[in-house]
């Protein structure tokens, strides 16, 4: 399987910009993708960009300020308006549910899908769902109300054999499965021989976390430690960091502390403030903590994998809508 | 006071495309601005054409199907995170303030400015208020839900003083406001003196109508009829005359029809389903039955006026976001 795709929609904090959309991604891994946040806008967005919903199954929202899911009920409207008929799982705080269903209802029309609603927990970490291609957990934030993180793994790879050693001792193909497994192989002659030798360990799996909104908080550490990539809100620069801490809200500067502590390969910051036209202070302010940092601008997509620091991420086909800006 | 303006924000019907979005439309009387219908990423036009949302204080909301209110939350969320104050009158179907109600909460955050809520009525026309500046009223639309059109009048102007006959009689000042109310003027020496003689006509006030969603109906016509412009939707061609029927929606041949029967002096259509990439067809039709027809497109601006058919409509300054396409 290749690397995961992350791809960023909107980048903007509680108010949009002309050119910035308030917060949401959709992470690729394999032919599932999995939507994180849903602000406004974002189904416009998904258009833009050309990131069909179909194949769309999983949708988490942090929680329940309007930046990060007023678009979540359009983006429902619009799939079933569209035929959808598959299951879409929807993470979120509980009372997501109470806002979907009351819409739903008014509009005076049901989804021709099932909806599968999974509650977040503010107070613990909780694993949500595992399927053959990942596993996702949320991680309480502290915000001003219920708000999680969210922490997305690629499912755990199998050992790769190694084609030599399995030569040289001669091991059927109907033993391939376990030794893949973990398991020691015995022959005729009853020897046991070991599956560290006869394979190679496997490709670590990368991760993906989101941690948006929070205050500036290290209690988060253990949760996201060694993530392959960090995404964690910056939504003002560290000259306003009494700001951020009265909303509830990091600097650029926290991110990047967060991100040296956690040992993470790569840190992408976002949420940015309306105050700020030009990001790239923001970008730098970060950096000077935690080098490998890049921002999470709409029309970026970022590969889940152990880049070099200097690679630039690709930047999609977009509309006019905002790369003229 | 110069002619109402009607700024268009949003001109798809049920799901946007990459160029269109949902309904909304902003209709400004001297310093009055009044939305009509408010579908998703509504603050994002108001911000790409450059209208602000000061002076914003009255939203009409027709009925409660997505693509003409999921936008509305967001709106009164940024209203408020702007420092809004003054009272917002949202006029809507009853249920919408439940809505309202239960989002704002679980946002954690009331607005700090007083919202006045009025409930529309689904079975019978009513006068919702009346201002210095217009009179607002709702009437029956017949759609899949609770649905209602809108009627925006100008206030009944003042009388002008006729000067001539003002001098040739030597009416004095303190008479002049009761004449201009259409009083006679009863002189020294007991003459009456009618002020039909000693004033002229008002300028008719202008009105604006908005029918969307209906289907074809000619009972709305005792409601609309000699509008100045009447904005009905169009969402299908006549070819899909069956599909409009069964879902409650109108050919742009039908909106015709309805405009020569409400002799109004103007129709723009609009709700064009996303099917259509080409408007020209839809206006072609309409305009075969109605000559005086336009396109409702985001980003143009109608005047409220006995215009010349062949005027064109004012374009906006605009955002790439949508006139690229």
């Amino acid at each position: 399987m290749s690397a995961p795709e992350l791809y960023i929609l909107g980048s903007s904090s509680a108010t949009p910009t002309r050119d910035r959309n308030p917060s949401s991604q959709v992470l690729k891994i394999g032919s599932d993708k999995i939507m994180i946040d849903c602000g406004e806008g974002t189904q416009m967005r998904l258009i833009q960009l050309g990131i069909r919903h179909t194949g769309l199954d999983y949708i988490c929202i942090s929680h329940l300020h309007g930046d990060h899911y007023y678009g979540l009920i359009g983006l429902i409207t619009s799939m079933n308006l569209m035929g959808r008929k598959q299951n879409l799982n929807i993470i979120g705080p509980p009372h997501l549910k109470d806002i979907l269903d009351l819409q739903l209802k008014e509009g005076g029309k049901q989804p021709e899908f099932n909806i599968t609603f999974h509650a977040t927990n503010p107070e613990k970490p909780e694993l949500i769902l595992k399927t053959s291609h990942f596993e996702l957990s949320s991680f309480p934030l502290k915000h001003q109300i219920h708000c999680t993180g969210f922490i997305i793994k690629e499912a755990a790879k199998e050992r790769s054999l190694n084609i030599d050693q399995i030569e040289n001792h001669q091991v059927p193909i109907a033993a391939f499965k376990s030794i893949k497994a973990g398991e020691n192989y015995i022959n005729d002659k009853g020897e046991e021989i070991s599956y560290l030798l006869l394979s190679h360990d496997p490709k670590p799996s990368k991760s993906y976390v989101y941690c948006s909104d929070t205050i500036f908080d290290m209690d988060i550490i253990p949760y996201i430690k060694d993530c392959t990539i960090l995404y964690h809100e910056a939504t003002y620069m560290e000259a306003l960091a009494d700001k951020a801490l009265e909303r509830y809200h990091s600097t650029a500067k926290q991110a990047g502390i967060i991100a040296t502590h956690a040992q993470v390969h790569q840190l992408l910051i976002g949420h940015f403030s309306s105050r700020y036209d030009n990001l790239e202070p923001l970008l730098l302010e970060a950096k000077s903590i935690f080098p490998n940092t890049a921002l999470a601008l709409e029309g970026l997509k970022f590969l889940i994998n152990e880049n070099d620091a200097d690679a630039e991420p690709t930047v999609l086909e977009l509309s006019n809508a905002f790369n003229n800006h």
